[in-house]
């Protein structure tokens, strides 16, 4: 009889150029699973986006819509007071432009990840979570969600029937409670790669990670954010993957084919 | 044996709502059998073209995505020279995201009808024109491309086994060559709704509409344009469907269900 | 020995045109004493910013920034948490741009009156309040900040040496303590043009105003902020300078020459 | 009796970047005498902007709107058929905008130089090129505008009464008209930095530069232009400098202090 195979996924960012500005995700698109994908409100243009759709499918890495407040110039990470029937349209919206633009590049949009200052609201406030989880029923209530464990958005969406999956934060410290230690917390951003990837090849082996007192939590994730938008991300990336294959874990997406 | 019943379709612009910026469509949805609705980069907000897709279903009226150069202040009107590669994925973008909105609104996307200055250009550059082509046979080569007799990306569209539906203008003068006269000519643009009624009456009866220089010219159309965005519009229009009707025509729809 | 002449200042929002979505604020000009024109960050576009202007100067309308939240869907009516830095250059930006239209037309930027949701904001959030005057002593701390008597940002104006002028609001209900009764309240509203010139008069002459349980609470205002944005505002506003000037008060900006 | 000091500007566009998508232009303004600053049109916002105004005013750098087009995925290089009206309010929109954030730096605004697809455009387009220096007058007649010796901007502009500067590019070829090679040729970019600062220190020293057929053409240049948004910019821009100065060229703006 044979132990079953440990399995994870790694999300990242992509998509995430605008115009001119362009930020290269060719490399992050050969190291993770799934792939956020910004659907254009808070970054990417559709012709960027499509190019990223390009790499995704031909790296048969899963996609997901990044979903995210409409705020190019905040890129998405200001707290914006949207109304529910905006934020409903919002999200069908970007999901919509994402799909078609997905059929050209032979792949299709699995999951949702909403972005930045929406999912950080949506952890909590109820009334925004209800319109992203309505958006995902209205147009399609086979996507995944994915989001925090515990938040009030994956309750609602399990509620509704919507298919959940959670994700821990690779470069991030852990309340005892299993929560997000806040940024403004010295300690909460972990920079070693060697510690990063030994907490989450345990959290992957045990189901539990090292709180910043040190206690031990558990924590249930399907999935492992990686971050894309700082120097050495792409190395921090691979060391993770390498080390969680070379200790037998299969890096596998959550959703999607 | 019975005459075959003559049959066209109207059409309009409509969901140019941009937020607290609102254009009431709401009548023009209870005339025509067509409406294009714009898809947020020349107008549109997601939430207002959400609540006209609900308005156009609940009235039966078929869907067209108005993709439109990106431009909201210069409302899609201002010529832009657009990449081709961008210029595939905005219309893309902008179609899929109007599907969506579609499917919570219970009906679909059935053609394709580019906007303002986009409709203009692609009536004669052959590189927008096939831009426009590729993004819908990349999509869904099923949607029908509505747009002028004799134009480029008709002819480039048919060949590349994308539907096409033609449209004459209710309120415009023709050439002897059967194309729109400019509108900076005088008379060029029509006020009258009974001599348009007329005017709009024989064509679909006979084929053949006067031009300017009182000659008649052949014109072949599957749908009459009138437009929404002017004082009277819907007046008009709803004058041209009594007038239609009255004379036995079926308005009817040139694409969906 | 003659009594001193009452007077007040009658200002309205205007500008707030954008593009092919234009409102008329022609008749508007000709009855208020100040103008808060639109900067283009919640409305506006210059070209109808620059004619806004050149009506404002042909009437004597003293012209303010009516600066807001970057986001013209929404408006500027949507809460943003906008960074401090970036909130300073957005104000500066903003009044920087008008003050260049405002040569053009032969007038000048005299106050700035925040709008939407950064006016609610800042009458509490010390934080952004802050921001805000920090761009008016930056560019020109010889304009006047106009805003609600009490607010946060009033008093930080004063204590930085800017000049400030308060304002109360026609058509809206107030508490026993002087504060605006919320929207959501029955009867925050009023609607009665007759009602509001009398409650307005009363308030220039005596300083008091009738509060939403029917006591008396003393209220300074420099100016009376007229709604522009809804059916029969330019008639309501008429009806109020009628009735002011009728009783002998004199309708005078508070800021400019 | 000495010889006069052989003296040129060196200029460069910086104050490119848009919220979270930072473009690096501090080295660059330790390096130029003049600073084309983006005014939040084609690129740059407002707190962005102000950072680069600041790092300018530190060095010395004599700062110029760097007015472009209204399209920010384009970042200005797609050509666009805007109004006269918008087009004279848009300038003047930008230029404003930037005059107040430069009052905060210590610095102020001396010279305009339109941007992209504007700048072509306005060496051939009279409408245009008549709404620039409108604009211009209309503001303050006393700003430099910069562009392309022989355009017709320029030619309007001396016809207004506007002070003008012309530019060479440093890294393009000409042709025996003293024209620019278009890009579209091959050759008509430089790469190498000896060759560049050889071929600018001769035009500054003589007059005269080789065009892309061997024959030497005359060209009168105020100002050279080197390029900011490529790899090795900085380091060209300095080696030209260096050349210059090595010379005994007196590196100097055209306008400002």
């Amino acid at each position: 009889m044979t132990e079953p195979v440990a399995r994870v996924d790694l999300n990242s960012d992509v998509g995430e150029s605008f115009g001119r500005w362009t930020l290269d995700d060719a490399a992050m698109l050969t190291t993770v699973s799934s792939a956020n994908i910004a659907c254009g409100f808070h970054a990417g243009d559709p012709s960027s986006i499509r190019r990223s759709l390009t790499v995704a499918a031909a790296n048969g890495v899963t996609v997901g819509a990044h979903v995210g407040y409409r705020d190019l110039v905040g890129f998405g990470r200001r707290d914006l007071d949207v109304d529910t029937p905006d934020l409903i349209a919002d999200v069908i919206y970007q999901i919509g432009a994402l799909q078609a633009l997905a059929v050209g590049a032979g792949t299709r949009v699995s999951y949702v990840k909403p972005h930045g200052a929406l999912y950080n609201r949506i952890v909590h406030d109820e009334r925004q979570a209800e319109a992203v989880v309505t958006a995902i029923t209205e147009l399609d209530p086979s996507l995944v969600l994915l989001g925090l464990p515990g938040s009030v958005v994956l309750h609602l969406a399990e509620r509704a029937g919507v298919p959940t999956a959670t994700e821990a934060f690779a470069d991030r410290a852990y309340t005892p409670e299993g929560k997000l230690v806040s940024r403004r917390v010295e300690g909460s951003v972990l920079h070693d790669p060697e510690l990063i990837a030994g907490r989450i090849l345990r959290l992957v082996e045990t189901g539990t990670i090292t709180a910043i007192d040190g206690t031990e939590v558990r924590l249930h994730a399907d999935s492992i954010c990686v971050h894309g938008d700082t120097d050495g991300a792409v190395e921090a990336a691979r060391a993770l993957r390498a080390r969680l294959t070379g200790a037998g874990v299969r890096i596998t997406a959550f959703a999607g084919a």
